[in-house]
């Protein structure tokens, strides 16, 4: 094992000790776990991840995911003590992505070593994590990517996606229900490349699990599928190795490592407690640990000779053999199968096909219309015939969404009757699993999407806010997007989800108010590489425009444009999204042959809208227009951004009830005589 | 078994024909789960179930939770056939909960019948299920309250409370990490007074579970710590019987009864089918159904002779016989304990005791302060001491939210060291099963609360909005409330979670400003009975205002009130909640020193204010003063209802980030300066 060495020893105790001093440092922070699994991560790192520090992109490379993100300095440390190089625009730039300086601004204002560790922000950081179980499901969507990866592009002798996933996670995990949800879904899957380390310290804020946590993990994970094996002792780097190599060896199954550990392993006083969790040792106790260690007492961020340069000698050449390997591989295989290499290229640099939207259909007017599910389903087929990397499903809702591509396979392991090829991935009633499975896959490059009804966002709020945080750009599809459900009632109809994906920083969010504006929506999501989009769609069906009459749906891209307008300065402004606009239109129809000055704006993304210049912004809704009407099924909370003080908003201001959609439509005021009476007051008429 | 006897096979048949009847008659629903698991429910509620059709709201009754809710209607059809009594005011009134003609009107406006159970809506209704999983978090409360109640009240003689919780849950449950939280918890309390009867049907909505869902549950719930019973049929009444006596013969732990199942059995081409879960059968399948049944083919909504009688000779005089007996043993009790009897009165009254908020502090002034997360702390165990059923916990955060009750003692089982008439419940890391216990405990006459980080409000926000949904006073309490976390970074920062809980109908949020608003917050919201409120807090010192200087704290109770004023006509009004109105404040004194006509309001309840009439809402926020900023660290979303088209919104306009609390607030522009520049300019100066 890696630690029958000294240096590897010592190695070990400078994991240790830099988290305890950048802790102390930062008077903020969680020393505990990271001195526990410190040989556990070392070994992890030495002498089994592969991974070429000189590019930590390199797509041929083990993803390392530490879900217990408050042990955010284990990570940085190994990222600084391997020499990982920093990455800009997709390419190494040379210099380290972390120095000892860095270390020390733990945690401080525009460091680089945030509380929790960052995707995007700090260049080794395979995905955000923090909100515990996130890192475990996002671990699986990792998994998926490979299998898929591997089994489109792979060919005989041409192994060039043959990674493994290996994820850190801790008691807190454990009791997510997201990672129940995402371990059953790998053991179903048979993602063999997946390995979960779960450091069962026993310890959680509260203090010992014994108040809360008791039951029998490992047999839990074999119930779900998993091989399970079991290291006594967290500073047993040999056995832990042996564990490691049984993972690798396993070819049908996942594996889930139970490793036992003592939270601030070293520490005289407070290992073993949860004073050690989250908050500084303190500098006594440090020094006395430092003492236990054979180490310096005085010395602070101290890093002996020899420690990173071990880390050169094993992880840093197995490494960089291994990539070297595999650009030559790639270069062959690049001669042999181009247009596949070129493929790859594509995925690996976030570009499109050409001629990705050639196929995204144009609708004609049609007063009956069609669901936005429904179209949405259209187009989302005519892009995935284009662009074979996007692949997704639903939380067991893929024929009420609509969101099944057609001949695209089921992504299944062969004895589920499927190949790891296919496209419509099955989640099962999982939604918060789907949602950090997305994300994962996402952050390996693939365009997924998850699907459900708009009310079960609630249900992945969690992982959809991440999306928004890393900047990826991950797909949700929601539809049943309103009280428009019917006879399901409250329970199904949302109200108060659009806010909550619009309040979201960085999400944008997409009602589409016809056929036209959905094609129009995937043509301006699929482009998108650091903004996750969320769709909200239709159960019922919505008439569509004419669009020689009314402006383009391209307006959509502007998140907000004038579909209708009488010519002259208007007395109000109608503004609706999604299934209400196809009122709003008939309301303005209305008060133009009434005389009334009207224009009908359609809304379909206010992120969107927000960027254009204020110019635009303001020909669209004159700031001098106080007339104001906003029309949408949901809650009214932000529409007086638009409406101001004395506009009206039309909307939800309750839950939902269970009926047939047009009488709910009708009791809740969704009709062309209140969205006219509306107007008319507002245009004093 | 039940099903030994004609009548018995006859009123199952009853219950498979008024559940495909409905969903026919409705054109919408879900008939197979009904049909599937008719002979179950039936011989739970004849032969097991203990509950007094006559006074349904009796507090000795088992209570039955339909977590599979899409089933609606075998609980209507159970409702109907049992002669459960309706309820108003908490009295039963004699008449019927539901008639056939209720049944007739299944999913339809204003019908007594909606699309999934809702609790108020239909009495006989224990709680509002739909969203998959709840139902399980529930009844894992009430379990809870049970022990509780039994701990607290039972006397050697008296076994007052001494019911059962039983709960039907299907593989959308099982998939749902709602239920694997919950199911971890339970096991880990050992209630043994909790059975989930879990519907192994093996569909789902996308089709057979082997695509999504091929773990082995049962071996699952065995590591949880439960027993676990296995039923090959679901038609085996008498097999079935005898596992639910073994399941309540089991004395130290909860039971899981898997029964394997055929949706929609006796359907010729539908069972076993995809087909029978979400939609009506059919005309011709029903009729073929009903032949196979051996039933009229052609009678819709058809009750045999002797159906509803045989409810009244088994479930009917059992039920009669334990209330009157109960009444019997309480009124002895009521002489032998007046103080405990009159304690339980109040707590099925949903009252409160005399004097409960005579220890609530108030708070001197103090420019220094302190958290809001810790006055709450304070306030909560003042009331406490005198609300005994005040009870509640973390989501492994007690320490870090301030939610221990002081020698409440911790809701344990005594081999984890505790009893069960502790106050303090340990959820370990499991923020959405801890929303969904405390709804169930709610439903049991308790007033417990669930507390954690506002952030992770995220993992809860179904159980939340079901709080809402359903009525209920669940208390959640959220602290860390803003970007003032500090060190965590924007992983741990919440930005949306305020909206979003704004955005809920029927939820009051509060988000008090200094110490003497959280007094008055807890005086506010501890007497509500049919609405939920999430308390919003802060982990970092808020400065105790001047109330001689100021308008008193009472002022939270409508919502929004005007705190200082220069007596003159506003030029600018300020408005903050929380952590923010010490800066507001700050910012006013300094526009009135600069002779500024300014006007500071607090605002830390919108839902409040805007259920005050409209003249105090215009004399605190006068219509024709436009000069408006608004400041709160969180997404601005919804403010402009109060600052308008032209006001100004400080607030956070996009994620947080990691550093030392007031560095960030200075980063994010909540400064003095900031505030009073935004009013000067509103003023027009």
């Amino acid at each position: 094992g890696a630690a029958s060495n000294d240096i590897d020893r010592t190695a070990i105790n400078t994991i240790r000790t830099l988290s305890m001093d950048a802790v102390q440092k930062a008077n903020s922070g969680h020393p505990g776990t990271a001195m526990a699994l410190a040989p556990v991560a070392y070994t992890l790192w030495q002498d089994a991840l592969i991974c070429d520090p000189a590019d930590p992109v390199w797509p041929g490379r083990d993803r390392f995911v530490l879900s217990v993100g408050h042990a955010s300095m284990l990570l940085y440390s190994l990222i600084f003590l391997s020499g990982i190089r920093d990455v800009k625009d997709g390419k190494p730039t040379g210099k380290p992505s972390l120095s000892i300086g860095d270390l020390e601004q733990f945690r401080q204002l525009s460091s680089k070593t945030p509380g929790h560790p960052e995707y995007r922000h700090t260049t080794g950081v395979e995905t955000t994590t923090g909100p515990l179980g996130q890192g475990c499901g996002n671990s699986v969507g990792m998994a998926i990517a490979q299998k898929w990866m591997s089994a489109r592009f792979d060919k005989p002798g041409y192994p060039l996606f043959d990674y493994h996933i290996y994820t850190i996670c801790g008691d807190g995990d454990m009791m997510e229900g997201v990672s129940s949800e995402a371990a059953s879904t790998a053991a179903h899957l048979k993602l063999d490349n997946l390995t979960w380390i779960y450091d069962a310290n026993r310890i959680s804020i509260e203090g010992s699990t014994d108040i809360a946590f008791t039951e029998n993990v490992a047999k839990r994970f074999e119930a779900y599928g998993w091989q399970v094996l079991v290291l006594k002792d967290a500073n047993d780097t040999a056995g832990f190795l042996k564990l490691l190599e049984q993972a690798k060896a396993e070819k049908t199954r996942p594996t889930f490592i139970l490793v036992h550990s003592i939270i601030a392993w070293g520490a005289p006083h407070k290992a073993g407690t949860a004073a050690a969790h989250g908050e500084p040792l303190g500098a006594e106790e440090i020094r006395e640990t430092k003492r236990a260690y054979g180490w310096p007492e005085d010395k602070s961020f101290y890093v002996p000779d020899g420690v990173m340069e071990r880390f050169q000698e094993k992880l840093g050449a197995r490494g960089k053999e291994a990539h070297a390997k595999w650009n030559e591989l790639f270069a062959a295989y690049k001669k042999e199968y181009p247009d596949l290499a070129k493929e790859i290229e594509l995925i690996l640099s976030g570009g499109l096909p050409e001629g990705w939207d050639s196929e995204i259909p144009t609708y004609k007017t049609d007063p009956k219309g069609v669901a936005s599910r429904a179209s949405s389903g259209e187009v989302l087929n005519a892009v995935a015939k284009k662009l074979p990397w996007l692949l997704g499903g639903a939380a067991d809702l893929a024929p009420s969404t609509k969101t099944l591509i057609k001949d695209g396979g089921a992504f299944q392991p062969a004895e589920w009757n499927g190949s790891y090829a296919g496209r419509n991935l099955h989640f099962g009633v999982r939604e918060h699993a789907m949602g950090s499975i997305v994300n994962g896959i996402v952050l390996s490059g693939l365009r997924p999407y998850g699907a459900g009804f708009l009310i079960f966002s609630d249900y992945m709020k969690a992982p959809i806010r991440l999306s928004a945080l890393m900047e990826i750009p991950s797909i949700f599809i929601f539809t049943h997007d309103s009280v428009g459900v019917g006879e399901d009632g409250p329970t199904h109809q949302p109200v108060e989800q659009l806010v909550q994906l619009r309040a979201t920083p960085g999400m944008i969010t997409m009602r589409p108010g016809d056929a036209n504006e959905v094609a129009e929506a995937w043509r301006t999501l699929i482009p998108f590489k650091d903004r996750p989009v969320a769709l909200a769609l239709s159960r019922q069906n919505l008439p569509t425009l004419d669009r020689d009459k009314y402006a383009p749906a391209s307006g959509l891209a502007k998140g907000a444009y004038i579909l209708g307008d009488s010519g002259k300065k208007p007395a109000v402004i109608l503004m609706a999204t999604g299934s209400e606009l196809g009122l709003a239109v008939e309301a303005y129809e209305k008060l133009i042959a009434d005389g009334i000055a009207a224009r009908v704006v359609s809304m379909p993304c206010w992120e969107l809208f927000e960027e254009q210049p204020q110019s635009y912004r303001d020909e669209v809704l004159p700031p001098d227009v106080t007339g104001r009407v906003s029309i949408e099924a949901a809650s009214t909370v932000g529409w007086h951004r638009y409406v101001g003080l004395t506009g009206e908003a039309i909307g939800m201001y309750g839950f939902g009830s269970s009926a047939p959609a047009p009488e709910l439509m009708k009791k809740f005021g969704f009709t062309v005589d209140a969205v006219v009476a509306a107007a008319k007051k507002q245009a004093g008429v």
